[in-house]
């Protein structure tokens, strides 16, 4: 159950820090990038010891297609995952009903500025960097342990700074689910595309990654 | 008496470069986050080896709950940290005198946009968070002792950043109290909401991080 | 083979957050210099355990000159980075044409504001300094391998900003070709420069870094 | 010999990358206060292994009053850090005056909006501060001898920020010292306080860390 928990108020914290970033501190673009990115960085360092620290469905999928985590735990995970940011979401809009800010205006993820195909090209290819990262930085055959929140988290707010003139940057369904179903609108009938294309990344990085020797 | 020294000056850094950012260097949202967070880290480092770096009266009170430090040195502690923030409020106060700036723009806290409902449950809510990072990161079972001052530092950091609009981000009555009594006016009379919120959200935090095993 | 693809996606990493933090997200003078610095950082922490972590045919050569690298392997690592680098590149032109911006703005590095002779010398200049931080804070007399990819990374992005508005801030003529291709112009008559200049810095602090006693 | 090689180049990264990031970059308050501090980071890292890293006449002396260094050596780290801030400065008026600006702007410090009293106090008491992170960081008795680096740079950032608007934020005599003999006038006539009042900041410091049991 802890484990559980933990998934929980990491994946919590990654959807209120980014997208309190977004809304209610109105953050420049380096702010939000951070935000998002180091949240990840803190939760990896407090929780990671307790479930190793995935807060995100697309990073649960890679670790279970290169045998890292059992499928059952990652169905908990998952939920604990989506049940995180959509609590978080909840709490946002309490803040930015409280401001008197628009209540549609959550930090959701859309793309009205490209193609729908260019954005599951932007969100599959930063979810394969992302993922990529990950496994290699975790790896026990060539990682590195102490560094790796630094560098998952610092990787993932670079990320989101190049994307978020085209997809928001989600790289996260979870991520994605908890504004979506309290914003309404476009950023929940695009919901599909934030769950499918990070997937596909993660599913891509996982096998490139055991080609560059991440699982021994 | 080196312990309470080291108190003194890390809240004292906490505060002056905190407020310092706000008011006299009148830097950007990013700025004053990591100024406030930052601040934490390096004194966490410079000082936590001598008290075990608090800083923070709340995190002292979520200390003596989970039994990593007795009741009388704490007493002690919030003493030292209530003078460190006095001491620094005092410093931001004559330096902005000297520049001909308004002396009760101290950077203190206070809520103009919000109710006090959402007040108090926004410190509560970001004290309850920071206080879980803390708690876990430093747990002798799960923690990483090596990153827990980069992880806590970051996490209050960005914490503040989301609160910024709301509450001025406190999560530490000791931060309120030195520059509401220099300050005076609503920062004043509003200053027991940020000791009872910060200190609601630490004693919920030091039971639900237990329920994580963060005391073993 | 797994050294080569592990430089060819740490070159990728670099040039697309790099470029896409100045194309797609138009990004601030910090955000610009982190997102170039950073990339180096996190990619030394995943990938450097495979192949050292270069990124930079710059850095390649100052690590044959010193002995720590052999020549053949060299060129394989050089071949890696220009692809790397070049298939970022391509993205981002991709990207950017998605927003419908101009498809000639790829993030390519020039000097419009100086002298030939001036962006010579900033460019051997800041690479020097680049190198000298490389191979002392890696060397396995006096160096910190631990924060190695912190130091590294830093450098990089504070030289970057100082040298943004004289040459772009290359360091590394991979970086440069990939993004002068597409770009054209004089970007690419100029790449000359910014193959020239750096490698001429890498050559001077392999010099200077073992005189420091890099080498032993 | 490498000793001083080592203070002369940490100590040009200083006021190369500081200064730079004032002038050639035009950068924000954050940008400045992150390129003055993590520089010394950076340069802790790579060269501190050689010369321990001071970078800092005032550092020097607390070192050696706090029997960390003997009086001969420091007089040739002073020479060599003095000369490095130097070099620095005058390739800071090359790029200056290739860009076309005004070669008396070369990010040198000065009290324009404050009086001498208060500056005084400034750059005492920010160097006090600098130098009991400093000190108590680097204690072989309650020290954090792995991010030290970090922590002192981001120290030296976050108080240069705060000091920005009163004095410049020097906290080191050659830093003052490099850009004031090239852009002469009240920064060459008040360079006497940026050499008094760090040094007397860092003689407080030594005592007050002294009795925190910096030095066992």
């Amino acid at each position: 159950m802890q484990k559980y928990i933990a998934e929980f108020f990491g994946t919590f914290m990654f959807v209120f820090l980014g997208t309190g970033a977004v809304t209610v501190a109105a953050g420049s673009t380096l702010t939000i990038g951070l935000a998002f990115g180091l949240a990840i960085t803190v939760s990896a360092y407090a929780f990671g010891g307790i479930s190793g620290g995935h807060f995100n469905p697309a990073v649960t999928t890679a670790m279970v297609i290169n045998r890292r985590l059992d499928g059952k735990t990652a169905i908990g995970y998952v939920v604990a995952q989506v049940l995180g940011a959509t609590a978080a979401s909840l709490m946002i809009k309490i803040f930015v009903s409280g401001l008197g800010l628009a209540t549609n205006q959550l930090g959701q993820t859309d793309f009205p500025k490209i193609s729908v195909g260019l954005a599951f090209l932007t969100e599959t290819l930063i979810t394969f960097l992302f993922l990529l990262v990950i496994l290699n930085v975790t790896s026990r055959y060539h990682g590195n342990s102490d560094f790796a929140g630094v560098a998952i988290g610092v990787t993932l707010g670079f990320l989101i700074i190049v994307a978020l003139n085209l997809t928001g940057g989600s790289l996260n369904p979870a991520r994605s689910f908890g504004p979506a179903i309290f914003a309404g609108g476009s950023a929940l009938s695009h919901l599909w595309l934030y769950i499918l294309a990070p997937e596909l990344g993660a599913v891509l990085a996982a096998f490139v990654a055991r080609i560059m020797g991440s699982e021994g």
